[in-house]
């Protein structure tokens, strides 16, 4: 049976834009996912309260979620400083980013994608000295709001820059969800020359519905390892009032029936989706947990 | 490029457990839809009114529709009964239907597959007679909800019988949404064995999120006809509170995107979509549509 990974961003990307959410679900979320068999979650991020008020605390995150053995808790550090922070709180792993476009750069952090590659050298040093591993997003692989279609050799060229800077894996982001199946194939395919596969991870986006398919496009190129958010949270600031996420339960849902084994338990995960977004009140966006939720009146597990 | 075919079915698979739904707003969807390229709609159904009021004066629907030159509006015909009234409405082709699933044949219509293929013999005389083209649905075929897993033999079993009884097209339903990808795959690849590619269709419900995903795994089968419902209405009763219908929007995104060609205007079936969903205040479960009527003040056309 082949192996999945799932790295569940749910708690970091999902939340990222609930303007009402507490650090008590925070970190509640982090640990009803800590038992659902998942090894990887992006539990905060370490970035300017004054940016990303929803993130704040992250060090007060990091130090009351119950940490299970076999679970690598990450979080964002977008410069050294949040970083320092990160290490100081006692994450497992940092992440970097970097643009696919050069507008979306220049207008959301005003410099070149190479200058933002840049920046991050500190970071890289760091977490070298610390024994880190860092993990790189790759943004807009697949379009941009600003210059819509993305040249391949593009995302290509910062998937290896930042995986010779350091980078274990690169998660390639549809940050506008616009991406269809043909498309993500060849993306991934010409982003596989440049980088090994296995070092490559998908991060795409349900704004238009296409991510699952997209996801089941790339399958045979050999990538094994998937972004998700638990109940399908999140979405994108320039992509208005769209969906999120792809939901960790659809995607765990379509793995689990591919024959692929993913640790995950997929009955957990719909009723952690169910209680943060009972809190946050809205219906979950998985499909998977609407129709679950819909059939069952007990829990799901 | 490649060409694809949409099979409507909104206002009929679509509407038929909305209980609100007025003739006039039956009658104004089917213009609306026959204005965006479609080239076959089913536009309702001649049952019994006692069983489904939803569908109920399909004659005076099919009466006042204005047909466009070009498309097919078909009817869904469960008896002789159904079917005179259908001819008689002037209808352009009729559907008739069995189940892969024995339990849920025989807790429906209270007979086996069997027997209830023999009871469309009449529907199928008369229909030669009339000169009228009969389509096929099979139900089930990728899960029961009272039997579980169906057995891809059976799904060709009852794909066959339609197809020798004389349909010139038979539409593979996964009526609970249940299918994952390589499991449609390998059953579409059993019926294609006793039914030619050419002569099916995919009908594919999005209750556990699968069905684009689904319909990108049969791509390859040569199969080129899939039905989906505007703004994915619909449901089935046997799954309660879940979604619907594949939505046709993100239908069209994918194939489209995929550089096929289907002779449908995007933007007008978003329209369409948002206009009935207005009518039944609800928000259009389609994710395109989600996505552009956000991010747009304007109508899509």
């Amino acid at each position: 049976m082949s192996q999945a990974t799932i790295v569940e961003v749910g708690p970091r990307d999902g939340l990222q834009n609930e303007t009402s959410v507490t650090l008590a679900q925070r970190i509640a979320l982090v640990d009803a996912l800590s038992g659902t068999g998942l090894s990887q979650i992006e539990a905060g991020s370490f970035v300017s309260p004054k940016w990303v008020p929803q993130m704040a605390d992250a060090d007060q995150l990091f130090a009351r979620i119950q940490r299970r053995p076999g679970v690598r808790y990450s979080a964002l550090t977008p410069n050294l400083k949040g970083f320092d922070a990160a290490q100081q709180a006692g994450v497992d792993g940092v992440a970097v980013f970097g643009a696919a476009s050069e507008s979306f750069s220049q207008r959301n952090i005003n410099c070149s994608v190479t200058e933002s590659l840049l920046r991050f050298e500190p970071v890289f040093a760091a977490a070298r000295a610390a024994g880190l591993p860092v993990r790189g997003y790759v943004s807009c692989v697949l379009g941009c709001p600003y210059e819509g279609d993305i040249d391949v050799a593009k995302v290509a060229d910062v998937a290896e820059s930042l995986y010779q800077m350091g980078c274990y894996e690169i998660s390639l982001g549809d940050t506008i969800g616009v991406g269809t199946p043909a498309k993500a194939k060849a993306m991934v395919k010409a982003v596989a020359e440049r980088v090994p596969p296995s070092a490559l991870a998908l991060h795409f986006h349900d704004t238009y519905g296409q991510a699952l398919a997209n996801v089941l496009a790339c399958l045979d190129l050999g990538i094994t390892t998937f972004d998700s958010a638990v109940a399908g949270l999140g979405g994108c600031p320039y992509a208005k009032g769209a969906s999120g996420n792809l939901a960790t339960e659809d995607l765990l849902y379509m793995l689990h029936g591919l024959g692929m084994d993913t640790g995950v338990n997929l009955g957990a995960v719909i009723a952690a989706g169910a209680t943060i977004c009972r809190q946050l009140n809205k219906v979950p966006s998985s499909k998977v947990a609407q129709a679950w939720l819909a059939n069952h009146e007990e829990q799901p597990v």
